[in-house]
């Protein structure tokens, strides 16, 4: 029992299973992911239970649960019904578990990690997330408000703005503040008193021109998590790193997801040392501010 | 070639394989589980073929099936098919397999080698399994058989007992008498006679109370399967394995799930130890029994 | 990250993955085979890019793909959507890919290396190819093609042979000469000026007596695919592996089959000595020839 296998349940809710979330795994020193797919939220109970009554409690720490796919929000419910069942058991009998939901924890941590690591104390800052309701643009906007930022988040439509701020708060009892942003005008307005300007459009759309930007010399800090040409923010390339730009901090799509890839590794490897840890969003940004 | 790959094929027909039996399997020294799920009995022939045409026959102890899921009757099936595939097939082509359905086959195994160890020679004693007719109640009641002892299978329906009774027949060729039992007064009745009680009923429900079990000096034996209190047996705890209650010995849900565990692990690495082994109920018997 | 696992994803459009794929790769050295079923082609984009992005460049050696399954239509569809996407990439994030639904390509290939093996140069050689219209018969005909041999393949319905020619042509840019063979008579004809005859009929199935055959002396290799007695040449049984009968070179399925597993393992193998390769049915006869 020396040489007892680190056994990692790989469970998703999509019809097939994240190849890349596996070879991350077996790269993290997994030595055997059971892949799990088109699992249902009811089926948490028994995934739990099949888990935790196997292996004697104290080897517990060899066996752990990592709920990916793409569906954040049924992995977040996922998750919040294995950690109910889980805390029916008895602490000995609890196995460590985490989610990461098309990567948009770790991302999101890697984000506000290269922020946090580029201006220390982060409180009191203005910061504007555009095109924020994706499932990494609202993480983004709870890890900064927990660093007592003052968060607004985008959409081009105030409806959609004003929804996923609820769902934020809800979620993880924090205020956001919405805001419409649709035209050259509204996305001037958006960033005028910002410190902070993270975007999270989608792939291959820039939605911040330098001719906006260059403005406004507040800005301390963009980043951008679009990876795709022409990239979210004009003049800031995938790999910059940190690279100074007309006196602001730029940080790239590439150089986020390096640093995304060390959390993502580091974070399998975490599950296999103790039993019974839970890492949710903070958990993972505690971790990859580690990294830093 | 020397460090071949023992490879264990787990053939389920639910939704998702069971992780607790893929984790045993690799507690038990196997080097790759193969895990299919949504398998159709007729899918058998298909799984047999490619296991059996693939490694050279000298080499075949090193490729094995394990039929599991939930589902018992269609396990039983599988298996039918399974052994009925091999069968066609010169003796040299044949790799070794087994069924667990449930982990019935085991958790009954378990029940019955711990009473034949605690007894001995169990030939003409009277048992009385309550709740019987559950997958681990009807394999209780077949070992029993085999063991000579005259089994009585109660339900709370005499057409569900008689039911049973027939199945088990027609299965195993072994006679069983149907009992109902649904009140204080048919429960006397159903032990006043027995050498051997064994209460096979849900989870967190107590069918025999120490009232009645006390006025019975003949038993000798009493076991539980019930892990969830309140207990099966009143005064039978889930952790007693054979004490002596009142001039009765005893044995809980997990003293008995402890033994089934050895008897997993050690079904798994029997079936890698030679080519063309079958472990049915009677192979998963005599093995459990030789833990003792 | 010297050891480093070599990953496999197993990929098919099937219910469930081969067991028979997924055993051969293990015994060809791969350390993990992830295998996925049910996969459509429109997932294929979404399967090269999790394999692409996870790995640094410098180690995509260790990760590749095999396309399985029974499917060979989708098979081939599976593997030109991949090849779509990765040629996409730069070519230093490609990895390796192969594809052999069915084992049609490495059988094909088996087949062909023992003639070519056999008789050296095949440049104008006749070639008739029995029942000729399944996965096998249809890439025994292109190989022979791309050999300079004048290639006819037969059929039951002669709409059902000129259909095949025609899938061929537009596949892969040979001509192949359809013909109706159903008695004796067009058997007879046939064969009746070629130098090498083929028989791809179903199992269990002689579709070419001795009587026939042995009335030609221009036949110089007789080989058949059928490993289910009665073969489909009268007089070859499947273990012949270049035997002469009658002046003639035969070769059973089971002899074609021995060179058609080792083509596999080997293909297997090649696929992580290097990345960015892609085994298509060229690269897989070239492979198969090397083992001779």
């Amino acid at each position: 029992m020396n040489n007892m296998k680190k056994i990692l349940a790989y469970i998703s809710p999509e019809n097939y299973s994240s190849l890349f979330d596996i070879i991350v795994a077996y790269d993290a020193g997994v030595d055997v992911v059971v892949p799990y797919c088109n699992i249902k939220v009811a089926d948490m109970r028994d995934m739990i239970h099949s888990c935790v009554f196997t292996r004697h409690p104290d080897k517990l720490n060899n066996t752990a649960i990592f709920i990916g796919g793409h569906d954040i929000r049924l992995g977040e419910e996922m998750m919040k019904k294995a950690i109910e069942t889980l805390n029916e058991l008895p602490e000995f009998f609890r196995v460590s578990i985490t989610v990461d939901s098309d990567g948009a924890y770790t991302t999101s941590c890697a984000c506000v990690a290269k922020i946090k690591n580029s201006l220390g104390d982060l409180d009191g800052l203005n910061v504007t997330i555009l095109a924020g309701t994706g499932p990494v643009g609202q993480r983004v906007a709870v890890l900064l408000s927990w660093e007592n930022c003052n968060v607004t988040l985008t959409s081009r439509k105030m409806s959609r703005s004003e929804a996923v701020c609820g769902i934020i708060e809800k979620g993880y009892g924090v205020k956001i503040t919405p805001m419409e942003v649709n035209s050259p005008e509204t996305t001037e307005k958006a960033i005028s008193e910002s410190d902070i300007v993270v975007t999270t459009g989608p792939e291959g759309v820039q939605i911040l021109p330098k001719e906006i930007w260059s403005k406004f010399q507040k800005i301390k800090i963009m980043a951008d998590l679009n990876a795709v040409p022409p990239y979210g923010i004009e003049g800031v390339e995938a790999n910059f790193d940190g690279k100074e730009i007309a006196g602001k901090k730029v940080f790239g799509a590439l150089a986020i997801g390096g640093l995304k890839m060390k959390s993502h590794h580091k974070l399998v490897g975490e599950l296999f040392t103790k039993k019974n840890r839970v890492f949710d969003l903070k958990q993972i940004y505690n971790l990859t501010l580690g990294l830093l």
